[in-house]
């Protein structure tokens, strides 16, 4: 079958063989595939990523192995393997969590050199995992739960109680998915940062309240600003020591993922700020612990979603309580998706592009 | 008055200016003041601290002024200033945090530029921030309060719901404090590790379970033993989707407060582990983010106590819950801090040694 395949550090196009699902297991062909921020890091760290083997999500990156990215995708049932209830028939459309077990291990769809992910035609999936995609839902929609879920993960993460108010670093796709998941639970004021006017836009669209050019003003003096006239700004707490007027606890949410960012957010941070790490940043970064400690600043690293928290992302979208459609920016074949990586660079262009492997 | 200043990077003796109490401030004498190893980190940092600002906890450090540390303290009132209740009678026996607050600003005594810290004859404190010491306990033991509060508070900030299994990564001081204020809350097991033989003594005098040698087993695999030989492990979940038994969550301390160590914990950490940052690393640290993402480990900074935690330590202390004898290993005058500071950093030695600045 036709694939885009991580080789040599690039994304070329050739033949694989296609997957044989395995017990439990079901042969799904790929409808849409969206194209990660991750993808695109690990395809430039692959090999610092398999030098610290430790830092690997799951499967252990080999850049001399081919490795068939995309991980989040709309699927149709072609085929079940043995032991499967057959619980959907066949030409279900179904979305899943990217992972599959063999052998007691999990094996991640799109991060593994052992079962192809989304950018080929075919891949396997997880019978009890397959979540049927309801009949007034497009494909290009039920393909962007996966990366919204991220954001809905994130949000539960925070813990948020009602009294803080919130700041988005970065508005790429996973800050988008931050800022509509933050709507979706009702939470005022989001403030959001980042240097592109499209991506600002972009935030404003999907729900941010104060939207931020970082070039043209702190984003953590707007954050103050806010949080001071915010409704939780006028019940925060006096300092009993100073008599001060307190700010609402900060929740900053992380969504560049480039070293440095934590460093920069910490220095902006008020006291007692939380933040959740959801970029994923690949290479080492440096902060100053000091500084987290004179704040008692908590950092809080995600990844993913539960099931559950798929589950009902993919619900929320099929509802229309989060509206995808402002996302995706671009709809590419398997021979469009070494360009496609390349034009994921530039943010003004794209947010999120829709790989469709069975088209050229 | 005499007093043991900090002064072109080392410690001399020298005559200072007596503090004058203003409103609302006390006069007291200082009858015994712990040297903290923040005091040591202070010393040798001093200078990069001053270049950075942003990072200082309280008043900004000027390395070309004086400064009296020592914020560990047992004292006695000697005289009110204006604006004062008088509420104990003079020669009362006090502690007290280590701040008071000038023109709504928190002034950190020990860390000012402006007013002396324990390592002085004489200090001034905050009428309110007053705390007597009963009669039935000695000024030494009372001294403990401060560093023993800080384990307090970081207990606290960990926020236990008795499902953890702990480790604490350092058995300095700070690390005892941690182990006593856990074995206070009746948490088991409790697993600490340290390099040094005689640390390792205290700490299970303190009342740590298991005690490891990180020269001789990893304290991620000693942790991982103990957590699934624990009566938590066997409670712990399984993971739905490979069957496997999962350890219950770890919380693991960090009382060593050099780059390094943060990133050490991730490596050994299980997923979902909770890192409380008790350890004062005044020098750039290096982290993995993707290595926390994977794990989604939390990291809580914390820094000091709260007024009514630092109140409750006293009264352990004063009630004999908590034991601070063993801590004791060395008693100096104003002559002796230099000398002390240098004595500190031989763990074997000394774990903590007390100023009596009116003894030569």
């Amino acid at each position: 079958m036709r694939a885009a395949v991580m080789r040599n550090g690039a994304i070329v196009v050739d033949d694989v063989p296609a997957p044989v699902p395995q017990s439990g297991e079901v042969l799904v062909k790929t409808l849409a595939c969206g194209i990660c921020g991750s993808d695109l890091h690990v395809l430039q760290h692959a090999g610092a990523l398999a030098r610290n083997p430790e830092v690997a999500l799951g499967t252990a990156v080999d850049p001399r192995r081919d490795m068939v990215m995309g991980h989040e995708f709309c699927a149709e049932v072609l085929d079940y393997g043995p032991g499967t209830g057959q619980r959907f028939p066949v030409g279900t459309r179904v979305c899943s969590v990217p992972n599959i077990v063999r052998q007691q291990q999990i094996v991640g769809i799109g991060y593994s050199h052992d079962v192809p992910g989304g950018y080929a035609e075919q891949m396997v999936l997880m019978e009890p995992s397959l979540l049927p995609v309801a009949n007034g839902l497009s494909t290009d929609r039920a393909a962007l739960t996966e990366p919204m879920a991220v954001g809905v993960h994130a949000v539960e993460m925070a813990r948020l109680s009602g009294d803080e108010v919130t700041l988005v670093v970065g508005c790429g796709p996973v800050g988008l998915a931050v800022i509509s998941a933050l709507k979706l639970k009702g939470v005022h004021p989001i403030v959001a940062a980042d240097f592109s006017p499209e991506r600002r836009r972009l935030a404003e669209v999907m729900g941010a309240d104060i939207v931020i050019d970082p070039a043209a003003r702190s984003p953590y003096s707007s954050w103050e600003d806010a949080a001071r006239a915010s409704e939780q700004g006028a019940w925060a707490p006096v300092n009993p020591l100073t008599g001060e007027q307190r700010l609402p606890p900060g929740v900053f949410f992380e969504c560049v993922g480039v070293p440095g960012v934590i460093d920069q957010m910490m220095v902006g941070a008020q006291p007692g700020c939380r933040f959740v790490i959801v970029g994923v940043c690949m290479e080492q970064d440096h902060i100053r612990p000091l500084l987290a400690i004179g704040k008692e600043l908590n950092l809080q690293f995600v990844l993913a979603y539960t099931a559950d928290e798929f589950a009902r992302t993919l619900q929320h979208i099929a509802e229309g309580e989060i509206d995808v459609d402002p996302l995706i920016t671009g709809r590419v074949g398997v021979s469009g998706v070494a360009r496609a990586f390349t034009d994921l660079k530039s943010p003004e262009a794209h947010a999120k592009i829709l790989v469709e492997p069975w088209h050229e």
